[in-house]
């Protein structure tokens, strides 16, 4: 279990790190200041990236990585986040050359360590000093939306304090011809009617009249086995708030993404360039969304959707990204981003444009997980009450350890309103970092054995291979399971219900009727 | 203007077909028998279409044309439909070797040319005895929606009538062990428990016992320049009622359609079939719908929405399908075929599954073409009383003349309850087959002259290559244009606006704006 303590940050895996005291803070400025005046010497460009995050790290250890035509780093790169418990140990992580992420992508550890412990080319720091030295600022500092869904946008609240005084830290101390590059998901607008006058405000301040260079490219990291790929190898969009910003950006994004197979998008303004990445993410969310009535209707008329949808699928170009049906959207993007841009409409350009299908569909995913609790309770005969139920997979995605606003959280707490005994299984979570109250168990023997029911929330590759012994041996007898990811076949599911065990999956009708039978 | 008159069928483009009388109709089912014997005995399977609509006369032309590895031909077709002033025509032209409807696919005409006067492997009748020669019977009639949205579920009706009309006439001829393969959009469940027992009741009636051969394999046909490409290299999804009718669909499936490039989806029941062909459909809609509502947001922001969409569409697997921003959505399928999913739901599965993102969908792009009736009137300075609005495009499709439920419809109507004289043009519909009340213009600088306001709803070709200068003088001065489908671009836009016209455009937020400028 993590432990919060002042004066300490603590990483996931337990290793304490004391915050940095303020002589050693300004030594370490004092060495990043010489280091970077060297690098730019030897005609480096210095790059600081504010924020470690999942995409500040993975943008850091690329741009670090990038090589001009000869085999040289063309960029020395500071990364950069805040002294504080919740931070300061992903930079102890950077700065040792290990990933604070476990990340199913090899590349990203090779990448960091390549950065910090052979060629010197990736540091991490609290310094805010460093976005004085640099020549392009990345901001890669996530902007919060505490809700979950929105019925009334006028009501609807982001949290921009911690986001706005990062950008201000980059106005007190950037290079007047620095070229700040925004990543983070924002709203539409946010760039030029938040992020500009901020620095503007901050550069007056001291005395500073050059333009200001601004853009935003939004980011399209995936964390997963492409992560470092989907910054690399990806398409990107882009825009400056001038002429002379957007040249800065392409050139800068041009020196660190394969262009050439991946061309940049340049978009007019900031404004467009940020909905696109809302946009995007609105769509998928909405097409998750979509597949979910379908799924009740499917499950009441006995049929197979993903049968169904595997029949649609082929049609390539109109239909081949239609969604299967599941356990629910969790992650940092897909759970806010229409947030964002509802925020946009309602309260940056005060219109009266309701975003009500992206809403809807936001909800009806956040509700997501209230079915297999559903399915769950009536495999289990009506009530959770005293009832021992295995959660096998905490993570929002399958092989990834990533919890961020995982919808096991909100399945979670309703078993345990309703009286269940909730146990945990996940390979890929050690610790829920967001619910530390909760235990999560690594082995799945231990963690089935004597369970009333089991529910597959995450199709993990260690679920898929289950066999109908193997769980009846760990459970120890017959009883209920769930399957919300389409993990078990259909001759493992006869076998099971030969053999006692009870069935329901989300999608899966023909579990339900008589047209039950095994695949032919 | 087509006229009724009970003993003519006539053709869109006029000509008058005298109803057969009941001689002339005995004579032609004698004929028919004698040629499907020798049919027959020469070792060709006896297909008989029902229903010469979009569907079933591309279809019957398809199959008619299907080749053995000899070069023989397959099957000898017969089209059936009624003699009916609706109907009847239809019939005559296939049986003269002409195409029905204006085909963009020059495949179409040539194929039912050489199978109806080069082979003689395509006829057509109105005679119902060609049931009772068929080996198999495709079911190709449609199945009418009156609704157009749906706000109670309960309240939602669909017109079985004809339909199970022209079941019955099947199952009242047709050979006991012949196949029923029904290829008609109906609701889940439509197969096994409306079509299968009224077949069946026919049968019985007839004091046939042998089990009933019927599956179903949804219609994917697209009017369009791949019209006979839909149906010969397309894939198809299908079912049979059990495992002799499954394997009979697949044998006669395969016979003209290239199963090696597009295998067969062979899926658990007919209702399952039934699903793929809601779903799919649904989902289209469903993602017209959702870009509406961003639609009307980028307009607010300034932002040029198929820009950003461009920026999102290169994510090909995941974003490629995003729908642009339009005017509308018409022909017969995206308009209803949620209907049948929701009847599915209440009428005959008696669930109360509500799909409510798909109705609002439904519901979201039937009203859409009131955003640009509102855009117009906008540009108009907030009324359409006695200002002339020239309407360019009236079918539902670029480059096609289908005009089934088009949105120009309730656009039209609108500007007509609203003061506005109105002029149509579209280079393919000659006539509105649903609108005879209404002349459609041919010459575009005819409807265009004098006009207050031209409104672009459909990009047919003629209207993308329009210049300004073209324009102007069509017009006969600056006027009022509103491009509803992305036809004009930035530059031609910037040369009108400079010579006074007034613009609008959806999605085109950038048109509003002081962000409004050239393509560089």
């Amino acid at each position: 279990m993590v432990v919060e303590s002042p004066g300490v940050s603590v990483a996931p895996d337990g290793t304490a790190y004391p915050l940095p005291a303020d002589a050693e803070r300004a030594a370490d400025a004092e060495r990043l200041s010489a280091d970077a005046q060297r690098a730019r010497a030897e005609g480096r460009q210095v790059v600081a990236v504010q924020g470690l995050g999942f995409v500040g790290v993975a943008v850091a250890a690329c741009v670090a990585a990038a090589r001009d035509e000869a085999g040289r780093p063309r960029c020395f790169v500071i990364g950069v986040d805040l002294p504080t418990p919740a931070s300061y140990w992903r930079v102890r992580r950077v700065a040792e050359g290990t990933s604070p992420m476990t990340a199913p992508d090899p590349d990203l550890p090779a990448l960091l360590r390549d950065g910090a412990l052979v060629t010197g080319n990736l540091r991490a720091t609290t310094c805010e000093e460093a976005y004085g030295l640099a020549d392009v600022i990345i901001v890669d500092v996530p902007l919060h939306v505490p809700d979950r869904v929105s019925t009334e946008p006028a009501g609807l609240a982001i949290d921009q304090r911690s986001f706005e005084e990062a950008l201000r830290a980059v106005g007190r101390r950037m290079r007047p011809d620095a070229l700040v590059l925004m990543e983070t998901t924002v709203p539409a607008g946010f760039c030029e009617q938040v992020a500009a006058p901020l620095l503007q405000e901050e550069r007056m301040r001291r005395g500073i009249e050059t333009p200001l260079l601004l853009a935003y490219a939004p980011e399209r990291v995936m964390p997963g086995p492409r992560y470092v790929e989907s910054i690399r190898r990806f398409w990107r969009a882009f825009a400056g708030i001038d002429r002379a910003s957007t040249a800065r950006a392409r050139a800068f994004l041009s020196s660190f993404i394969d262009t050439t197979s991946h061309p940049l998008s340049e978009l007019a303004d900031p404004t467009s360039a940020e909905l696109v990445k809302l946009l995007e993410n609105s769509y998928r969310a909405a097409n998750i969304a979509f597949i979910h009535e379908w799924t009740l209707l499917a499950e009441q008329l006995g049929v197979n959707l993903f049968a169904v949808i595997e029949a649609i699928r082929v049609r390539t170009g109109t239909h081949d990204n239609i969604r299967n049906p599941g356990f629910g959207v969790g992650g940092y993007c897909l759970t806010k981003d229409s947030l964002l841009a509802q925020w946009s409409a309602t309260h940056l350009f005060g219109t009266d444009v309701v975003l009500r299908m992206t809403l809807d569909a936001l909800r009806i995913n956040h509700e997501m997980p209230l079915h297999t609790l559903s399915l769950t309770r009536e495999v289990l005969g009506g009530s959770f009450a005293k009832r021992r139920v295995a959660v096998c997979g905490i993570s929002y995605l399958p092989g990834v350890g990533d919890t961020r606003w995982s919808p096991a959280e909100i399945f979670v707490d309703r078993l345990l309103t309703e009286g269940a005994i909730v146990v945990l299984h996940d390979p890929y979570v050690p610790v829920w970092p967001e619910r530390p109250d909760l235990s999560v168990g690594q082995d799945l023997a231990t963690a089935l054995h004597g369970a009333d029911a089991l529910v597959l929330a995450v199709p993990h590759a260690p679920y898929r291979v289950l066999s109908s012994e193997a769980l009846t041996r760990m459970v120890g007898r017959p009883a209920a399971l769930v399957d919300a990811q389409n993990v078990v076949d259909d001759e493992t599911a006869a076998t099971l219900r030969a053999a006692e065990w009870r069935l329901a999956g989300v999608g899966k009708g023909h579990w339900r009727t008589r047209r039950y039978q095994c695949t032919p």
